[in-house]
């Protein structure tokens, strides 16, 4: 499911191919966030004009709205929000340690009300897993714990504990749930479930990966690592990262749990994805990251380019007649100037955001495609020097 | 500058061609509503993906915000917007007599505080005229008094007076300041203002049109059409309605109005746009319409189809797979259901509004198309019975 193409030569840096039931993922790739089933501000045809080959959903989110019913009804989340390109779905684990009140950490799931209307819900490793199942997830995270900066030693531990037993569970219903269940095309019309061999083997099977928890502690980070990959799964999620702590701490911690990663499965850092994170991660090994900072930061007014961050309400673009940024070949940057989106913010209409959150998701997008260029050249080393500097 | 191309045989009805100097709009047309230099949600791509031949910008807000200065660092609103169409700019009288704090009307022009900062302005009949002329306004309209309903006789009549002298003074800061100047591109490299007898017939020129006032009362409708078109105008706008008064009163205004305007002009009713009143409207040889709703109640989740106003929120929506209008054949209605946009208007993500004001920009243009359509089969009449009882 996952093929390594090109290694760089100089650095651990790896072009790949990860094969989803909805395309071929080319890594290192960057995943825009679509929380509520869109990308903020963007529609999916813009994300495919950004040639983005895969988004994020968020299990939580969707599971309290829409709701299941609803997304069932469409026939899973790709139909409808209309995309057709692969879709990874993290757990909700993070959102529920972080938006939820009165919430109870069982060693059979977690209890906690909503945080939309207050509503009590109970979620296990095993109704998440289904829950991904159901959207049409390609790419599922089982239910992990989130602790927050900083977190103390036996905490961070006695957390680690849980999250990977619920990690084993989550792998268990998978194969249970996921694996032996038909896809629907196949069953469009039968009398049962049983699908000859040949059926079998052509299909590309949905993914799950493990997360690596284990807060800032080198030790729990490698216990995880190597518990997850003794359970053994499609892929790996370096988690509880970017969440405040010193961002060496998070590259230590990145390392130390990427030094136990199987070498051929994908690797993706939760979370992380700030310009200089990508060089920094992809330099060990990475290859997949998400990140709300491409369209958050757009909606206030900062545009990324590869001269760094540009913050557009500031006085001196007010004529300035050059695109956000000048080497790109956007449709953004080829029709509106930066004194044209200023005006827009400064008078608070959507367009100003829009045209913003659309170069950013490009520029985003397209430094990966750059970054997978340069590796496959061997320039990765140079590419990285390029950027050295450049403030974002 | 305007000819009409077909009569329809059983009403006042007619299809005709206007030249701008950012090309030809057929009529009966719908304009949509740039204030502020965007049709609000909406890219200047999307407008024409939407086959709108022209759009509206104010001249007010423009002046306020981003300000003159900026536009003209630009080359004018067109580039500044990026759209390269026409754009018909209203005069800014309407939002001075709304907007505006501690307003004074003189014989000279209109005192007034900023909406936006407080700040101190005085606008007159000449200075509008030029405003207009420096954002490169296609089609312009003089600064004229607008009263609110219910006005008394004696107001209305006072008021008329004035907008009418207005009106006089316009046309001749007009032919001074548009007609005489020549165009930019004309001027790049020369080091006189003269133009060659060649250069000029060849030339389409900016168009200013007059505004029929008259509050509720027909003689006065009837006096403001015949003053202004002893002065002469390009085209003849009909002002003050939409205001709040009945319909009925609306529609016999207008007519009041209509049947002392030269049959070889273009009419436009100003601010006049629900669905059912561009039949009403057209029947009586409207050509011009400019509104804010589809954008508007797009973003309160209002959708507009054959079949009448869709209140997207509505329970009844949620599991509807159907797209907001059936046999639209929009990029919208092509790929999102009533169910997505209903989630997105639930979880208040900007894509429920952009999707929404695409598709009412989108039906009210094409509307628009369907019945020129008609008028040039001389099935109008028909065409009208379709939409008769449709609840908008």
């Amino acid at each position: 499911m996952f093929r390594i193409t090109h290694k760089d030569k100089n650095t651990n840096a790896r072009v790949g191919l990860l094969e989803t039931p909805h395309g071929v993922v080319e890594t290192p790739e960057f995943m825009p966030v679509g929380t509520q089933a869109t990308v903020k501000a963007l529609s999916s045809e813009e994300l495919k004009y950004c040639n983005a080959q895969i988004i994020l959903g968020n299990t939580y989110h969707l599971y309290l709205r829409p709701g299941m019913e609803i997304i069932r009804n469409a026939g899973g989340l790709h139909k409808f929000m209309s995309w057709n390109r692969a879709i990874l779905t993290d757990s909700g684990g993070f959102q529920i340690f972080s938006l939820t009140a009165l919430m109870k950490v069982k060693e059979e799931g977690v209890e906690f009300n909503s945080h939309v209307d207050g509503s009590r819900h109970f979620l296990t490793p095993e109704i998440v897993v289904k829950l991904q199942h159901e959207l049409g997830s390609d790419i599922m995270m089982p239910l992990d714990e989130c602790l927050h900066y900083p977190s103390t030693k036996d905490k961070a531990e006695q957390s680690l504990g849980l999250t990977n037993r619920w990690a084993k569970r989550s792998k268990e219903e998978f194969a249970r749930v996921v694996l032996d269940s038909p896809p629907e095309e196949l069953l469009a019309g039968r009398s049962n479930n049983i699908l000859r061999a040949s059926e079998r083997s052509e299909r590309v099977e949905k993914l799950l990966f493990g997360i690596v928890q284990g807060s800032t502690y080198p030790d729990l980070r490698k216990r995880a690592a190597e518990e997850l990959v003794s359970i053994g799964f499609d892929g790996y999620s370096i988690g509880g990262l970017s969440v405040g702590e010193p961002k060496e701490l998070m590259f230590e911690m990145m390392e130390s749990a990427i030094k136990y990663l199987p070498e051929d499965k994908p690797r993706y850092t939760m979370g992380v994805g700030m310009p200089h994170d990508f060089f920094n991660a992809i330099e060990m090994g990475v290859d997949m990251f998400d990140c709300v900072v491409p369209t958050r930061n757009a909606r206030n007014g900062a545009a990324y380019t590869n001269e760094g961050r540009l913050i557009i309400r500031n006085g001196e673009y007010s004529k300035d007649l050059r695109p956000l940024s000048e080497n790109c070949d956007c449709i953004v940057c080829k029709n509106y100037s930066r004194s044209y989106i200023r005006h827009l913010f400064n008078t608070e209409e959507i367009l100003g955001l829009r045209l913003t959150s659309l170069h950013n998701v490009y520029f985003y997008v397209n430094l990966l495609d750059r970054i997978r260029k340069a590796i496959r050249e061997d320039r990765f080393v140079e590419l990285k020097k390029e950027f050295e500097g450049r403030i974002f």
